[in-house]
């Protein structure tokens, strides 16, 4: 049995990271990131299910989403309940000192269709479960179905920004007021 | 050389649905599909890259598409822009008598993983073209981007909508009707 190795997810994830900078994403392998890691193999499988995962956390994005969405104030309109939760987001997932990470993490993404596209679908099943955590409130099907597409690209604009190496702006504030850009956008009016 | 073989995309994807729906998507082989069309498997491989790909057309959606934005009225606001756009593409590629195909089609991608992914990813690229004809047009980023989701919405609502058993209704009108609903449901207001 393999003992406890704290932090293991991101110590393997900035391993890949650096691994797939250096030699490219094609010539790194799993036992090389967890080499990397001072980890053991067997210890990236009981966290992730292959190399295209290792960055792409393992569920919490989404258990903080729906946990966010969870505790929102009751009573307010669908698109100020995904701020709240955006903001939980930000204070757990992407404090300031993961900025640096977060845009090396884009660029290595952005450099390779294999990540590009698991990015994609995780990015699909964040929105399902944002429809289904605002259902669960109440919220109609078709709204739900708007605010989370919508939702959805907040939060990738939002976090574009918030990497960006001259920003210097909380995550949680900046997705609020990229969500309004948004809805605002989203009216159609003038 | 094999000779030319009429309408050999749709054959292949009517072959590889029969077989999906028979045997299912894992025990189909690009071989059994072939020969089901009455085809060689070079001509299924003229055609597309994989078996993933037999029910995902042939790039023909998004020149649909793209044609429909550029042709479409000057001076209208977007959403009527992507109306168009859908009205296109439901007289090319959704006429009545596909109906039953493309119900077929939605429960056999609905049953397996990969096919699922695979539409997703469709989805994603023809999103993507969607923003870019919309600025060719002259549309600001942000609002093609929001117009591109909402539409991309739309059109999926409306093809469960056209391909549900009990409609009758053409593509393009039920198109427009979800379109509405959608940029109403946007409208975040009272």
């Amino acid at each position: 049995m393999a003992r406890w190795q704290p932090n293991a997810p991101e110590r393997l994830a900035l391993a890949a990271l650096e691994l797939f900078e250096e030699r490219g994403y094609e010539n790194t392998t799993v036992i090389g990131i967890a080499e990397r890691a001072g980890l053991t193999k067997s210890t990236f499988f009981r966290h992730f299910p292959d190399k295209r995962e290792v960055l792409f956390g393992s569920g919490t994005m989404t258990d903080l989403l729906v946990g966010g969405i969870a505790t929102a104030p009751p009573d307010v309109p669908p698109l100020e309940v995904v701020a709240h939760a955006l903001e939980v987001i930000g204070r757990e997932a992407f404090p300031a000192h993961r900025r640096e990470f977060a845009a090396r993490r884009r660029a290595v993404i952005a450099a390779h269709p294999d990540l590009r596209e698991r990015e994609a679908l995780k990015g699909i099943g964040l929105t399902a479960a944002l429809i289904e955590a605002l259902e669960n409130r109440g919220v109609p099907t078709l709204t739900a179905r708007v605010t989370a597409e919508l939702s959805a690209l907040a939060w990738k604009i939002a976090y574009e920004r918030w990497s960006a190496p001259t920003n210097t702006d909380e995550f949680g504030p900046l997705a609020r007021r990229t969500l309004t850009e948004v809805r605002i956008a989203a009216e159609f009016r003038g």
